[in-house]
């Protein structure tokens, strides 16, 4: 799995200021980045009249538009996704996935603070890997300066940006994310790359999707 | 694999229009639809200053925005990736999808004629599925009004919407399709499924998706 990161925070703390030096540092690691941010409200990202506009009011699910350096899909949704979803269904290929905005995850999460705007956290102390923050909190978890990006990918870097020397799994059922860990891993990985070593041109991959309609 | 159908016409004949209209007709009788748009000279859908943008600037690899109702992901890519990758990679839990623009695409395509446009086809007899048109050519290929999508709809179900009843698989290595048929095709969905059968949270999917890092 690739580790999502939950970036939260309460409005106007700079969050997504924040996310910008993190995602530069990252990149300047030479790691590949994802971002997703939460939008409980919906967004519009399309403009009306143009072509991608108009075949999403024909009432097409899934609209892409690609070009030869980007390629943008916008999909109708029938429920609010969780990271670990859109990770599953659109996210490949990146190290590690920052998500923004996902308060009410029950993974660990970064809470971006501001004196100026409120006096309380939104997580608990065990809720959290890190503060980023400029007011120092008496707790037992790692405290970043708002500026200090590099001080928290050092920090990631010994934890979930750790190398691991085992494959990676992820399986998503109609949907849905069945997490699969420890040996079930191995096995789904070994058994699945074991049949596919038949088929002509797979050598030596390093990733591999597979998607069956029964 | 979902069908790929390439939609294709000189300039300002009207593949837009005439794809809303293929679309609406698709969705009226019941098919979740996905339409591919290429666009080579590259295209701008987010808007300077939006917190999707800033991420993109910054660095990130992979922007998504997600809501209730509906998730947009903006992604770089280092090539003009093809259908086949774009709907192996980003495109899940549709029965067709509709690529726009893919002129050199080895597929059967669907072309757009107008007369006020050229006086010749883009297209070759045998690459053609059909012809929408305004102007009868003299060629044994099945030939629709610039208005008539369901007559379109009815031949497309006659062939690529055709139900199928064995697994269909899709299988990317590193981002590149590799095809699977027949023999193979069963060996490894019935090998793969056997395999995920052992995991709690799998009873009788529809659709398995499974990614895996080497």
């Amino acid at each position: 799995m690739i580790p999502i990161v939950p970036i939260v925070g309460k409005s106007n703390t700079g969050k997504t200021t924040f996310l910008e030096k993190l995602v530069g540092e990252l990149k300047r690691r030479g790691y590949k980045v994802a971002v997703i941010k939460h939008d409980v409200h919906g967004f519009e990202i399309d403009q009306p009249g143009k072509d991608t506009w108009r075949l999403a009011r024909a009432g097409s699910d899934i609209v892409a538009i690609s070009s030869p350096d980007k390629i943008a899909v916008i999909k109708k949704t029938e429920h609010d996704m969780s990271p670990d979803e859109i990770e599953a269904q659109l996210i490949g290929g990146v190290d590690i996935v920052l998500a923004e905005g996902y308060k009410r995850s029950t993974k660990k999460k970064v809470e971006v603070f501001r004196e100026a705007t409120g006096r309380e956290l939104l997580c608990q102390e065990d809720e959290l890997i890190a503060l980023v923050t400029d007011h120092h909190f008496p707790m037992g978890v790692p405290q970043f300066d708002l500026d200090d990006a590099s001080g928290l990918v050092d920090l990631l870097e010994k934890s979930v940006l750790a190398p691991m020397e085992e494959s990676e799994v992820s399986i998503a059922i109609d949907g849905r994310v069945v997490p699969v860990e420890g040996f079930a891993e191995q096995i789904v990985a070994k058994g699945i790359m074991g049949i596919l070593s038949a088929l002509k041109g797979v050598d030596s991959p390093s990733e591999v999707t597979v998607r069956i309609k029964v």
